[in-house]
């Protein structure tokens, strides 16, 4: 009745998980098969620690909407401002800077590891998530940035994700650096104004080129009535952008050649699209056709520190979204090239480039995708107590290291062992498949009970299945001491066998 | 001449540290012996995140020397203030708190994380560290304290560490707080001198019993002359506390019978004793001898919710510290029984135990042990680049791919091509053990020059070795295009050959 008011309340902030035992181990079985693909690359692994001193952080993300700029600070002792990484890239230019006189350049690295965003949490949007990254850090050329490209998609096919779900889309920053500055859309005093043309373009894939013309301009009104305000970009200005962003080549002789020459002009248009060749030649020189690779002048990437190719790897199967729209998966990950970060500490040109996965999203794509959870973690052999003595007790004990020591998983009942009704149940719901029993009289007689707990369910079901029938086993047996570890072993591998039977089947 | 003035110094805060590839694959390596131990153990794994509300995880830290007394926190938008988990155990108490209701009891569990400090950092002291933990929650018996010390010990042997030179030394807090109550320092009002006495008991092993009698008593001076001030007992009771310390079973009959009986009428003094001896008892019977898990009532860990059993792993080997003395190399990890801290949550008991290791420091020791980096990473074939444009960039790479695609770990050279000497440097330094060169003659000719560099090292160097002699290879052959992949593949079988008589000789 009475409520104990001091009582803690037991839960977590917002935007922060748990993770089951399930979630651990598929994650465990991705990151190994992604770094099996970055070491088949010639990447090492390198890390940096979660806090770095905000400055050397910088403001690259996006989402500003909060005080502190979407990141999570404290102050050190001296005063100092530190943050929380909010991804991996901008640490590895400090790391590189530090030690940019002892690394051997291009200097090929990659590193998982959990960052941290103080952005309001959603549906599959968290605070905390895990980044699995690679980069080349002191590589000039846009080789490096092919390589990315094709590491991506490598990546990708090592998960087991079909040709044709997949691809990966590059572009090229300057490109649309070029189409902003030519529709008159340079300079600081434009930037709120680029950003929602970024963010039109940015639907492309969604609305279709009428609907970004739309957002382009005056603005877009959907199904249900809602207007979305557009850039107020006027006609020819639109009808511009839309042609190049939906061009994989460089646009020639167009209708707006206004903006066109101007587009040349500017400091990285035509380099763009030069680059963007290169990148198609060398990629479909190895192999890597439109349909894994695809040059794709709308890609639109938020974070600001890119200042060339840009690639994104989206998954192109549908799965039903939190409002129960059918929607194509999309994004896993991406990344570009960043020749300025380094730069901020050493003063030095030290291009560079890289990806990274964001890892959950990735699981909860190949979960879609059965592609996961297939490593077969069986629970352990359960030795029950039925005397807690201490004699006992080592006996029990004695049998479980036995177990153990033969590379059985195994462990004794820990729980109350005075109702034997719940060890049983443990058992059971823990998926136990063999549990070892005695009692006074067996430890006399010097045996052991051993219970195939597997085989006992299914003897409890009706066999209907012709495909999975065959002889039942005894799912009890009673056998001398000394024959624990060699009759436990014999019933694991006949549940083996049924399982694989069954998967076959 | 002139520095730029803004440019940004990189560096991590104190205390914070990256960690380079040698290292990473060392604890990599260290942590699947662990987690195969944990699991043989019918241990799954279970993740919480970095951060909990303040509340949630308490004050336990034995440190609170500083103003947030040791932990790093910020608050929430909703003024909630959340701290980074300062160790593995209060956010697992959370977790089970929160699932109260699903979790199948006894829950067994393990997990690999990061936890944060924000302490002062020094040698060998991080803000940022990894703790591998293993627990069982809803284990009243002290069979459940057995098992982990049995789990220590077994850890500790599969990652290599030969009998001897490791020991779980176990302790139940019961008899200290008995101990601590007989001798008249029960009570907040002695909670600092409580504190002095632990203090001086945990000096057993440094300063021997009569050291710490001193340190009981008026206090000792060290050789150079330094005084610490002591606990100010009286003779008998400090003759008493060290009977206790250095006895591994009750001690009856002692002379001072007034502390003994007093001790005897506390809450857990004979308890604790009983508890030790049943520990005694079942690790024995399982083959656990004195050498591998030993009651040792001296065992003092800091944390503050331990509640009974509480054990360390020490390793016995001599190390040099930083100050240059030969010490033993000491704590790898410890835990015990903590039965008050779902209890905080729920009202209701839920008895628990677990221990955690800490990740660097056990890796140090594995290190210097030369337990660790046995696994043997070869470093990327490398492709050199002759030609920069892009059809040849294009063929550079499909080699690349190709030798990928066949299981071999290469790269592409994607740093500025043009002075050759740099890639061979770069090869050189990386330690590559193939060099792939192809210059427009060979091109044309359909051929590739496949240099073995670790033979043409060996030939620069005088063979003066009986036993690794052998007839040299060349250091350099020309070959088909064709045969890329397999001329490749016979160079590195041989080097893997070479490797394997060197550590066999």
């Amino acid at each position: 009745m009475a409520k104990k008011p001091n009582k803690l309340k037991a839960r977590l902030p917002r935007g922060f998980v748990d993770r089951s035992a399930g979630d651990i181990r598929a994650t465990d079985e991705m990151l190994a098969k992604i770094r099996a693909v970055y070491e088949q690359y010639g990447f090492d692994p390198v890390e940096t620690p979660a806090f770095e001193y905000t400055d050397c952080l910088g403001k690259f993300l996006p989402d500003t909407d909060r005080p502190n700029a979407g990141v999570f600070s404290v102050q050190d002792e001296d005063e100092q401002w530190m943050s929380l990484r909010y991804d991996l890239t901008a640490p590895l230019a400090r790391h590189v800077s530090e030690l940019i006189n002892e690394i051997q350049m291009p200097y090929r690295t990659y590193r998982a590891g959990w960052v941290f965003r103080n952005e309001k949490p959603g549906p599959g949007r968290f605070r905390q998530f895990m980044q699995f990254d690679a980069d080349t850090v002191g590589a000039p050329g846009v080789q490096a940035d092919a390589e990315m490209c094709m590491m991506m998609a490598d990546t990708m096919e090592a998960l087991g994700i079909p040709r044709g779900d997949y691809v990966i889309r590059v572009n090229n920053r300057k490109v649309l650096d070029g189409v902003l500055e030519a529709i008159g859309l340079g300079g600081e005093e434009h930037e709120e104004r680029r950003l929602t043309v970024l963010r039109a373009i940015d639907k492309l894939d969604k609305f279709g080129s009428e609907g970004v013309l739309q957002l382009l301009g005056v603005g877009r009104k959907d199904e249900s009535g809602d207007f979305t305000k557009g850039a107020g970009l006027g006609e020819r200005q639109a009808s511009f952008v839309v042609k190049v962003v939906t061009n994989e080549r460089f646009v020639d002789g167009v209708d707006e050649m206004e903006f066109n020459e101007a587009a040349k002009q500017t400091a990285g248009f035509t380099d763009g699209f030069a680059d963007l060749d290169t990148i198609r030649e060398i990629v479909r020189a190895c192999g890597y056709g439109e349909d894994r690779i695809k040059i794709d002048p709308s890609v639109v990437r938020g974070l600001e520190y890119y200042t060339g190719c840009v690639f994104e790897a989206e998954l192109l199967f549908d799965v039903t979204n939190e409002k129960g729209e059918v929607v194509q998966f999309g994004s896993v990950g991406g990344g570009g090239r960043y020749d300025g970060l380094v730069k901020r500490f050493t003063g030095r040109d030290v291009p560079a480039t890289g990806f990274s996965i964001g890892v959950s999203r990735l699981m909860t794509a190949l979960k879609n995708l059965g592609k996961l959870g297939t490593a077969d973690v069986v629970a352990p052999v359960l030795v029950t107590v039925m005397d807690g003595d201490v004699a006992a007790l080592g006996r029990y004990q004695k049998m479980v290291q036995d177990l153990r020591q033969a590379g059985i998983r195994a462990e004794m009942y820990q729980g109350n062992w005075k109702k034997f009704g719940n060890q049983l149940k443990y058992a059971d719901r823990r998926n136990c498949p063999v549990a070892i029993i005695q009692g006074s009289d067996e430890r006399e007689a010097g045996e052991i009970q051993v219970k195939d707990l597997i085989e006992g369910k299914r003897l409890s079901e009706e066999i209907t299945d012709n495909i999975t029938w065959r002889e039942s086993r005894p799912a009890q047996i009673t056998v001398k001491e000394a024959d624990l570890v060699g009759t436990v072993r014999s019933i694991l591998d006949g549940q083996a066998d049924d399982r694989k039977r069954a998967s076959e089947a």
